[in-house]
């Protein structure tokens, strides 16, 4: 067989195990029975071994011997540029590292289970403490020029620098701070939106359905934690948690995780493995997700368009109880939280960058494990305002560090970011698309972020993306005005709760 | 690594892959959406050819060395034997057959699909000749004593032989039409059994809940066939297909599946992919399905405890409306029917019997595909005493012809005489089994079954696990005896119907 042709092979082997093993996942999430664990994970296992082997193997060697081959077209190689980029780092790192880390997340994940449940990081820490030297370990091996978190944040994002990171953050950080001063407390209107599951599956997927997801694509399951998985454009699943006491929670969750599905939805389908048919980073990911649940599902006009089209199918006594405003008061209501993935779109960053500082402490020796629940409760009182009161609720709440996935947290910022400043350069190029959106009409966005997105695959970092798509390189500039009309607009003449 | 150590490793492995093709094969039938098809068709074709690859390239090696090694226990040598007698004639069939059959069966499937929708055998007829002699040279590659059908049944059933099986079938015929003679006719009493399919699932699962189905470590779902899926077993699903109208049909499916199912929850977990978790064949298999769907599901003490203990919370009037003997009497009509999978327990036989004729026919060359309606009709008429008014309530209603899979039938009947002679020899050893069936426990038949059948794997070919289980050889006369009895007990001196 000529290269080009075991080369498209090898990528579409990679490609279709990537996805089985995701099929499983979905599965093990969603469907199999609770006893199904065991033989689930040596099966996992077994296949995440045969992808790994199949990558360092057959696949790495084809695209080093492709890289300046006279048989591949220029774009082919610049394909097989980013590839290489991606793929690379895969082998800098000793196989024996490689298994001593599997083997401590496996053991680290089941200690932060046991830790957590019993609100004590002490049965964590001496796991979090190996983690540690495992990573900067591999930090060294993958090269880095400052500190060893850049090594783990490139992993995730390619496009944006340590420094760059840096500086957003720093812009943003008083702006937060002010948000929070000014808006929490403030007292909502209106009865609870309580509303029974099967009702609130069938708005949630009536509401998605309407906005663009293609169920014929997809389908929308009930798990612990709201998750997307792609298998292929043609089969994008999503789960949602439902509260029966507030739909909302069920609703924002639908949106953000449809967010992710569109994207997937709209990759191409061919050729198979290439990064033309790939998601561009996990950044431009969580800026469709966030885009999804916040620039539409948390915006006015699409509370017009929910109180006027879908909630009096549901529960018509809201329709006097609520208007448009007071319902898109709720879902933007400003209140510090002790957990990250229950904070309102403004403390939520609060939460990442406080994570951000700690990791690179943490990474550098400058903090020493026994000192991070210390650490972490003190930024909290100081970003947040809030005390600890437990190490369930502070340093233990994310599974994220037991999984030896440090350099992570930042990438759900920058997909904020990416968001506001992708939705402004929509209304740019039409201006009227939140009038439709009040109609239920959200086929604009979706065909903005068709052209400037999904068409480009993995061929642009998150950076270039950007520009191209906005003219502009990332800045945090548009979040914060985001930000502040929202709120200015929801909360103008609300009097502050005296409480 | 030593040749004992591989051959484990590889046995894992190829179950390991197995299990995956079915989880994903699951999936498809229960989860995926209706456009996933064409990704999840490319997807399993890989992991088909990468299973095959492994068992050719380095299981069956590996096999061959260790049949005689002194590395292995004189157990493990007789496990070995088993595997290369499944496993050989996979290679003795040339590759280039066997990719012109899997090609000729996508084509033959899409084809018999569309035909069955016409209702027009002429459309599958050139599928069918192809298969034909395609089939025929494979029956030669695996060679043969007398005609051609001996190889292809062996591949389904080795214990048996075909003379056997002519022999069993040939002692069936008379007693199959002298039963269809007497009861056929016979008017049932009471009010339609219709009940909401929500009610229906929640009716099958906790009467399969309470035979012994584990759903910690099993589930129930929908699907157009009823089917069941074994990944390990601690993760084994059914599904059945319901009917508003009435919920025998469900609780029929459902016991039917949990037979399969409860069979693969009992294999032994390790050593994965040796003969002591397998299940032993086809047949055996099926003697489970039909021993909890008849001999407990459509036996009078069953009724007993459904009348008593089920059915009040379902529908209150059904019990002064019925009898046990009436409602046992609706799940045992005798009815000869077009269509197999709608048939009685006793003309199921006769349809069988006129597959098993006309595919031996065919094989051999007496038998034109062009003729093949013709004499399907008038097998019907002279057994079933039907006219067939149209080729896809006839000769196109299986699917198995389109997948090559010529020889199959006869396992379903195997399944039922297998199951009539475990029940004899229960009740030889406990013969107060089914008056406990009628307190809705079935301890009993599970206890012998865990250990005369699922205990065994595939150590034993049907006829040995027969002969071990039962102390005799496999015998039709079992079943006769009990269809005998069971219809005399439930239909004396009921009135035979004037219509």
């Amino acid at each position: 067989m000529a290269l080009r042709e075991r080369l498209y092979e090898a990528l579409r082997f990679r490609a279709l195990l990537a996805s089985n093993i995701e099929i499983l996942s979905w599965d093990q999430e969603v469907c199999m029975p609770p006893r199904g664990v065991a033989h689930r994970a040596t099966l996992l296992g077994t296949l995440a071994n045969l992808l790994h082997k199949h990558i360092t193997d057959t696949l790495l060697p084809l695209l080093q011997e492709a890289k300046e081959h006279p048989e591949l077209t220029p774009a082919e190689q610049q394909s097989v540029g980013i590839l290489l980029e991606d793929l690379e780092p895969i082998v800098k790192i000793p196989p024996t590292l490689v298994q001593e880390l599997t083997e401590e997340v496996t053991l680290a994940k089941a200690a932060w289970v046991e830790a957590r449940k019993a609100s004590d990081f002490s049965r964590f820490a001496p796991h979090l403490t190996k983690l540690l030297h495992l990573l900067r370990a591999k930090a060294e091996a993958l090269g880095y020029e400052r500190e060893p978190y850049e090594a783990l944040f490139r992993l995730y994002e390619k496009g944006i620098t340590i420094t760059e990171l840096e500086q957003l953050f720093s812009d943003l950080k008083p702006f937060l701070l002010e948000m929070l001063h000014t808006y929490q407390g403030y007292e909502l209107e209106g009865p609870p939106l309580a509303l029974p599951a099967a009702a609130q599956k069938e708005l949630v997927s009536t509401v998605l359905e309407h906005l663009g997801y293609d169920l014929s694509r997809g389908r929308i399951d009930l798990s612990a934690h709201p998750f997307c998985a792609g298998f292929s454009p043609d089969d994008v699943r999503l789960t949602i948690r439902i509260e029966e006491e507030d739909f909302t929670m069920a609703l924002s969750a639908g949106l953000h995780e449809m967010g992710h599905a569109l994207y997937e939805q709209g990759l191409a389908r061919e050729p198979i493995g290439w990064p033309i048919s790939m998601a561009a980073s996990l950044s431009v990911h969580e800026s469709q997700s966030r885009f999804w649940e916040n620039h539409i599902g948390a915006s006015l006009p699409f509370w017009q368009f929910m109180q006027a089209r879908i909630l009096p199918r549901y529960q018509p006594s809201w329709l006097s109880a609520y208007t448009p405003l007071t319902l898109a008061r709720r879902v933007n209501k400003i209140q510090p939280h002790l957990i990250r993935i229950q904070s309102d779109e403004v403390t939520y960053h609060l939460h990442i960058l406080l994570r951000f500082e700690l990791e690179r402490a943490l990474l550098r020796g400058e903090l020493s494990v026994p000192d991070l629940p210390l650490a972490w409760n003190e930024k909290v009182a100081t970003y947040l305002g809030l005390t600890v009161p437990n190490d369930r609720e502070g340093v233990l709440q994310d599974i994220h560090w037991s999984m030896a996935n440090l350099g992570y947290f930042p990438t759900y910022s920058l997909g904020s970011f990416l968001a506001a400043q992708f939705a402004v350069a929509m209304s740019r190029e039409n201006p009227y698309w939140e009038e439709a959106l009040a109609e239920g009409d959200a086929s604009f966005p979706l065909q903005w972020l068709q052209k400037n997105i999904y068409a480009h695959g993995a061929l642009w970092d998150s950076q270039t993306l950007c520009q191209k798509a906005t003219g502009e390189p990332l800045s945090v500039q548009y979040y914060i005005q985001y930000i502040r009309t929202k709120l200015e607009n929801l909360y103008e003449g609300l009097p502050l709760a005296t409480a």
